[in-house]
């Protein structure tokens, strides 16, 4: 008989297809277990798949008496509570690195798509308007990537692949993260601070955790100045979202790009209402290669756990 | 008294108001000149500033008996009647280089935004419909950059920086251009059918001119095949765009992303409705540090011309 399988958050059919030939899901679509499932059927279950930033707490695990691993379909893992789940000997796994290329393009997308204001100019063609020759939405032509000062707040597989990117557009490439890397090219800034001070364009590629939350606030986004940008694929739980509407709308910044959102999939309608964001609906690591190498993590993951050998792909808990 | 300077197409007065300081400027507003001037002005036209795509054919250039200058307000001159300009001794001069970042930064743009969709998922996320669990238009991933297939037709400077900047995103480079460069580390392809054949991403970079007019047509559309897109920076008259909007429509392509048109600023009604496509209003060079650039090109080439010295930037009339 195939080892039972909760699928906790909410995901698409399309993506857990793959793990049903291996295992006997329960799919709970996002909803509370207990509803979804009866006591006895919740009490075989000994693993789960999440998504690694759907809440997942001490009390969360307690419904589940027979679990011993959650694996995160994903880089991320701030949903889960490590220290809750290490006292449980609940084994956690994700997908590390499996995403980062595509997740890296989805930054770069945002990064271009805000400074040459794309959620303007794609419907001044179709409107119409241009060939009409109204007045265009660029009638300041915006600064160019060449030259500018770029800085990358986190330096792990994302952060590399966002870096390797911007510096392809000749810009300059500075970051700053809890360690200095000395093999690569890049300018490092020894504080956060630091970095906003230095750099115009400021992009979140850190792991979310309780350190990093809101630590884009009000005083980081005056540090970028008028011709700033901030562009997020990380977590929404790093920026204070009402000091970042507020900065948009005065224009203490010039633009955002956001994957992410402190409440996903709810974007603050503050925000969607603006017309210098770009706003995606966190499509980051959304390609068919990533979802394909996600899937063979998990997979490995999975099969490790019930083989009683150690995951492939673990995340320890550091605190 | 400072030498007459024509402003041939409609350009906005921020990109000529630099050019005032040296010349006394008549602006035809892209107005037909002899409805704008009186013919005793017109026949003390020694120079002219056009667009390089605005169409300045023999009949033209005779409107103005004293035209010994045009100088071209960017990268093209695909308007210019290269052999008329000649026979009549006028000299032709550009602004080579000075926006090839800046174009190479759009043609990135739009790659990402037409393979990640970003015209359906921005509006998905604001209308609300992401947060009220509306079927995501996503709901098949799209394929990532990595790994992908780009070919690039034409590699002038423009060509080099959309290599350089596809290079970044780990795909793989190949192009066909007429010259084959052995010191550039891509795939040459020799031939545009072979190049359409080698690639599914394919990225117009070629100089616009009467051998390159509708080359991308049906057939070479159809062994792109239906994963294939088609970016184009370089001049709209390079697509036969009745067939393209058939491609689109009939899925035989993925999706276009376009900065430029056949008849600026006309973007075809079937093509503004269509959802796979991101549509542009030829924004490619608009940026400051790019018009700080070709207004240095145009001044330098102006201030040469009436020093009787030869164009630091001239286009040889090569047919």
């Amino acid at each position: 008989m195939p080892d039972k399988v909760l699928i906790y958050s909410r995901l698409p059919r399309s993506m857990t297809q793959r793990f049903a030939a291996h295992f006997d899901l329960l799919d709970a679509v996002g909803k509370p277990v207990e509803e979804m499932f009866a006591a006895d059927e919740l009490a075989q279950v000994r693993a789960l798949i999440t998504a690694g930033g759907t809440p997942l707490r001490a009390a969360d695990m307690d419904k589940l008496p027979a679990l011993k691993a959650i694996i995160c379909y994903g880089t991320g893992y701030d949903g889960v509570d490590l220290k809750a789940a290490a006292a449980r000997n609940i084994v956690v796994g994700n997908s590390p690195g499996a995403n980062a290329s595509s997740v890296g393009d989805v930054a770069m997308m945002l990064l271009l798509a805000t400074m040459r204001r794309l959620p303007v100019v794609d419907p001044y063609v179709r409107s119409g308007d241009w060939a009409a020759a109204k007045p265009s939405p660029l009638m300041k032509p915006p600064m160019g990537l060449a030259g500018r000062k770029v800085g990358i707040y986190g330096m792990g597989e994302i952060g590399r692949k966002i870096a390797a990117r911007v510096a392809a557009f000749e810009a300059e490439v500075g970051y700053f993260s809890r360690t200095r890397y000395d093999d690569l090219p890049y300018r490092y800034l020894p504080s956060l601070d630091a970095l906003a001070e230095w750099c115009s364009v400021f992009v979140i590629a850190v792991r979310a955790g309780t350190d990093t939350n809101h630590v884009v606030n009000a005083d980081l986004l005056a540090k970028l100045g008028a011709d700033g940008y901030v562009i997020n694929i990380s977590r929404g739980s790093v920026i204070d979202e009402p000091a970042l509407v507020a900065a948009l709308k005065s224009h203490a910044i010039a633009g955002a790009g956001l994957d992410v959102y402190e409440t996903e999939p709810h974007a603050p309608s503050e925000l969607t209402k603006l017309p210098n964001v770009v706003l995606t609906p966190h499509i980051g690591g959304n390609t068919q290669e990533s979802h394909v190498a996600m899937q063979a993590c998990v997979l490995a993951n999975l099969t490790a756990f019930f083989a009683g050998e150690k995951l492939p792909y673990e995340v320890r808990c550091t605190s």
